[in-house]
């Protein structure tokens, strides 16, 4: 619980009405009951919410026209008064206090101090957890791993052996830490070496051997791990996820991959093998980055990029090939033309044959009959 | 095990041969064995397996012209049939009747009637599981979850805190219900607000601040969520799945999604954060819906899709970018034609330069000629 | 430890240098650090990272020219050198040596010798688990399955009832074996039929019911399954992945699906229901088939494709919708160079119409002006 005076100084906002007023809840407009209810507007056009007579206390955007009856914190950038706000008011999971009797922690594993592991969970030889970790449920972290401090692992995250998990790291559920790479070979040149040196498919993988993975994965500290995403250890070395990067749900990253800091990825993109993301790239949803390409610092690739080659710094990219957007744009709105370009060219031909037809009336006797050489 | 005129009764078929043949397995034609065997034929083309001899007993099309020494059930709708069979002959899941000894109940929590909870799985503080439910194994429920009567939970299954579980739902293994949302923003305005506002990356995201999410998830009756896949919490509010909607494996739902009732979602879909989805619609499997986007009731997204614009009610779309069907279909034909189109573009250009010629050998002294100005 | 003059014999390689050294760390060249370390370098280019003088030992290409004082085995095929390396120093996974005490085993289920079965895992009744299978933790083993010799499970993997997994597969952590199809008919024919019918929406999915799956999933020897990747089980028959495939993370394999042997589907492929692909096949990334469409023996798919009918035995097929490699970037060419086309386009428009009104000034009264009819 919060005053709305304490509220309004936390988010750096301009309060016009009673600083007085004690906050309980942080709600949705429309789900606004109490007079202890706070409500969040994102944009000038969601104050049209505040008619219900619901609210009586809102945040909303300083360039917003609301009527004066209501407790109002004005602010400059709502979607950052969001965050401010959410983080007074923060629901934390929750958590077993202390170790579960239903843990298993092996006995050559270090746990920190104020650490919560919750039912099912298992933390195996050697591993270290930082102090002030967080464990829901099922999690198993394998052998040899090491966990920075606060580090909050929901239910089902899976760390395989020997890798590294930073500080205030947020592993959501399901989350795979360090499976192996998808890497193998055939014992003669397979089929898709075939393709890339004749075009044509020549030579076959009847026998595929593995190349087992025996390196880790680091994750830096302020990292957070979508549901689902799996993040592949290296072959030999690491896949790393710089600090600070966040990655949305059901994102894969393969081995030997690099991601800078602050990065943001976001759902069901995937990133192949040894490729690597430059500081504070912007990846949208679904798209995918073959082996060994780079997208470099600040880039900007939209949703559902098929990315082909290398991404400069700051580039923005879309599309499949992916391209840079404002040719991407113009090819896009020339395809929609097609048919009515297809449609001018018949009439042309058919205007050239005529003027044609008409020359030769003219000049009966002229070899250089265009239509002839057609 | 049931008679065929048992069967044909229940599936609403016409039954031609022996009403009294006792059926003890369903079958695919290729794997029938025995005389209480019973073979599901879907198609006319399909009755060519009859042939085999080892069929007795069959489910087949109505229209199908079939010998008349089978015992046949004759059927309008052979898809509904197979439904209508497979519900007689279903083979549930097997679960641990009762509570599982090793399974953690918190003491606030109240189990139903008739619920079985198989081994380690969890069921958090002041959670409530309705009468008849099944919990696999591996079961994380937080704290605060009500699930209503008879909702499976598959092995895996991880639910968030306050999460809503509506009556019959089936939720396959290692899904996520309730992860947090994908949303952060900038101290300043970042890289993509600078890319929407200039179309250069001008600012960067220096330092990203997370929106923790409070809201939930609210999963309503008779809904099916595929395994792997995650339905993130809302912000502030809900994110909701309605009715009857069934969603395929490693689909991923943004915060404050809206899912209508009795929609279809195929696998790897991707909805973003707040966007919206009808009654009814079907989305074909990896298509991408931006955040704030929707899509209307009955409309039928085609596989593989990216969205960039609302989609009307009823609408058929598909492409990447998405379009009306029949555009994109039209343009998909152009774009294959274009390599003849731009062969007999430079035809024509060079039929026109040579009609030019002729005509300036016509008339030499003419100041218009059209080459000059090229 | 192996000896250096071991490690050349067992790759197949040429050595150059002291047999004798004893090698105890196989590395990546960045990271060498001692005379027991031994450097993997994967091409020619990669040769420079020995100028260092940190690596002592390396494993080279045969046609890389390095200095004569280093201790270098030769290798044909760095890649597949890599791999056979990688067999003799692999780092296995840790798992519990016998059955751990918190384990669940129905009583009867019955376990092969020397199986390893970590924290939490769970075997269902009357399932068979061959020698020398390694469960890592947290794994659900439904009723009726088998498991051959050698299997390795990690941590979250699910296993439902009656599937067959055989000798020295690998499922890596959190992936789902045996989920129930996404299949489902509504009552009268729904919007996808009236679609397909008429081109519009004019029926609608009011009803939608569930057709059950009693089938099963058969994963054949040498298999391995990514991390979070999901395979159906069929309606009434298999799922059935053959022998030595190798399947990526996040993947999606729908009902009945049948994949040959030794196939590559790497990262987020989705194969739809009743899909089949040929043997050897290699699948790109985030590529999607329809249900019921094939994929032929020893055809590569581009990563990306969206596939719209059958891929003949050996086509290279890329692009949404995809198509024959060459024909494919033939367009894309085409589309890059639409701009120019355009303009190519209207200036030729320009040019004709100027030489028809020159024509018309030579003979004013000609009728077959040819803009008349435009």
């Amino acid at each position: 619980m919060k005053t709305l005076g304490e509220i309004a100084g936390y988010v750096g906002g301009r309060l016009r009405g009673d600083p007085s007023v004690m906050i309980e809840r942080v709600i949705h407009p429309a789900l606004a009951e109490s007079s202890s209810d706070l409500a969040l507007i994102l944009s000038a056009k969601g104050t049209s919410m505040l008619a219900s007579g619901k609210v009586l206390n809102a945040v909303v955007p300083e360039e917003a026209e609301v009527e004066s009856n209501l407790n109002l914190i004005l602010v400059k950038r709502p979607r950052l008064a969001l965050a401010r706000v959410l983080e007074l008011f923060e629901c934390p999971v929750h958590v077993f206090r202390g170790v579960h009797p239903s843990a298993v922690i092996d006995s050559s594993a270090r746990i920190g101090k104020n650490v919560s592991i919750g039912p099912f969970c298992w933390v195996g030889p050697h591993s270290k957890i930082g102090d002030n970790c967080r464990l829901v449920s099922h999690v198993s972290i394998g052998a040899e791993v090491t966990v920075g401090e606060g580090t909050l692992f929901h239910s089902g995250v899976s760390v395989g052996d020997r890798c590294r998990i930073g500080a205030r790291v947020i592993l959501q559920a399901n989350a795979t830490i360090g499976g192996d790479g998808f890497a193998f070979v055939t014992a003669e040149p397979g089929s898709i070496e075939s393709a890339m040196a004749t075009g044509e498919i020549r030579s076959f993988n009847h026998e595929i051997i593995r190349i087992n993975s025996i390196g880790t994965v680091v994750i830096e500290d302020d990292v957070e791990i979508g549901a689902g995403t799996c993040v592949d250890r290296g072959t030999l070395g690491e896949t790393r996820v710089g600090r600070g990067a966040k990655l949305d749900n059901l994102v894969q990253i393969g081995h030997n991959v690099t991601i800078g800091k602050n990065c943001l990825i976001a759902a069901q993109v995937g990133l192949g093998g040894s490729s690597k993301v430059g500081e504070r790239a912007v990846i949208g949803g679904q798209s995918g980055l073959p082996d060994h390409l780079s997208i470099g610092d600040d880039a900007l690739v939209h949703a559902k990029s098929g990315l082909t080659m290398h991404v400069p710094p700051k580039a923005i990219v879309m599309g499949s090939p992916a391209e840079p957007k404002q040719r991407y744009l113009v090819e896009q709105l020339e395809i929609r033309r097609l048919p009515r370009m297809a449609k001018e060219l018949k009439e042309l031909r058919r205007q050239v044959a005529a003027l044609s037809e008409k020359l030769k009336s003219l000049a009966p006797s002229d070899q250089s009959d265009p239509e002839s050489q057609a």
